[in-house]
């Protein structure tokens, strides 16, 4: 991959917002519908997928077939496209399905884009509240009803004090579970079921850590742009890098981030 | 207490309406807030206060004392007043305080108002997404980012099919809990930690059930309100009445609320 100039940046960022713009128009007539159809993914259990997710995905492939065509593309409905350009685009048009089912505010177009190995910047989007978080570029902001809004991950605090959100109880195998609950009993407060708004939350400053298992790379390249771009940091539970989904691990600041670490493999 | 004339009606909307929109502005000052300062009201465990609650429930209060000087108020945090003209006014000027102070959008302003044995009209107003719930004298809708909308619950489907809402494992018993899994087990989908905003959702004909447990009245009496207007049902685990609060069971239709009083007592 040729190295990215400031006009090549421009073009990556505007590119991004508008795939959200269009995902969040292909979205939005499908979310609180009478009629939503939802389907099973999964034959051993419920894993939805609606007309909405594959619309919003079509919508966001169609701004880069006519915006950027030599990229790739990994999106969670219609697979992977190798691009020439050495930039792949990391996509997952409606993270948190179940939310969206259920009529939450919670679930979100997530946009992220790399170079292979991680993301270079990212989006969260979400559609309902008109509410976006950006990171990526020496970048970090939030545009929704309070306005345009810098992001920046909160200082350090014992977890004693800290607040961790998680998709557990619903995902996860019971090593993880088990895994899990060590670190949230010794944290002050648990919250779930939020998905991708949670590392919106942490990219916020409202919250110090969340902690999944079972993500796909789609799940978390975009989180990962914008909490790593506040000064948060995204590691799987021992560390390691995180781009690839699995174990994932986010926390606003090195000393938290270390401690539930601890608190994961003890 | 007297008959309540169209004149009546229109007053008491009126009062619900200006209390929401003087709670709207009181609190969203201190939403994602670097600075907020959180109290903890359990010496047990967590059960946290901000000023927002109290600044919120003040301006509620305001608004009473100009515009309805004889009515009784139950408010969570500054207690309880007897008024003259046998209607009550019961409040929650902030429910899902845990969900604010981690900067989710599914708390709720809750309003309600009655005449002593449960409400007659009520709203949940959520003010980050200026989104408002109401329900009573007839009329269940919603005004917010999709504009007015009117509110029903969904029809009958089993609940293999069904989806619940919960704020367990945050709150009851262990028996409660028991109880509470036996029921979700025998659903589709199970969401956690939404507060009043899960009943929100079953007005609007998202989702089938809501199961809580140690609720007071001011957590469930604007709930309720809304539900019922929306043709939902609202009762304890039981059957019984709820809107003292304890554990509650709402349904969006009579089978589902027999099959769910089934689940949670077998």
């Amino acid at each position: 991959m040729p190295g990215i100039d400031s006009s090549d940046r421009d073009a990556l960022i505007e590119t991004a917002h508008e795939m959200a713009d269009a995902a969040r128009a292909a979205v939005l007539p499908y979310f609180r519908a009478w009629n939503l159809e939802v389907e099973n993914k999964d034959p051993n259990g419920f894993d939805p997928v609606t007309a909405a997710d594959r619309t919003a995905e079509r919508a966001i492939r169609g701004v880069l077939a006519a915006r950027r065509p030599d990229d790739g593309f990994l999106g969670e409905e219609h697979g992977t496209v190798k691009g020439s350009s050495g930039l792949i685009w990391v996509v997952d048009p409606i993270d948190g399905t179940r939310g969206f089912i259920s009529g939450t505010p919670t679930w979100g177009v997530l946009i992220a884009v790399g170079a292979g190995n991680g993301p270079l910047f990212g989006l969260i989007d979400q559609p309902y509240i008109r509410e976006r978080f950006v990171g990526g570029f020496s970048e970090a902001y939030t545009v929704g009803p309070q306005g345009r809004i810098p992001l920046r991950c909160r200082g350090a605090r014992e977890l004693s004090a800290a607040t961790v959100l998680t998709t557990f109880p619903e995902v996860g195998t019971d090593a993880e579970a088990k895994a899990f609950h060590s670190l949230a009993s010794r944290c002050n407060l648990t919250r779930y079921g939020m998905d991708c708004y949670a590392y919106a939350l942490l990219a916020a400053g409202q919250i110090d850590l969340v902690v999944e298992a079972g993500l796909e790379p789609y799940d978390i390249q975009a989180p990962m742009a914008v909490v790593e771009a506040a000064g948060g940091i995204v590691t799987d539970w021992r560390g390691g890098s995180a781009h690839m989904g699995g174990q994932v691990l986010a926390a606003a600041n090195p000393r938290i981030h270390s401690a539930a670490i601890e608190a994961l493999n003890s």
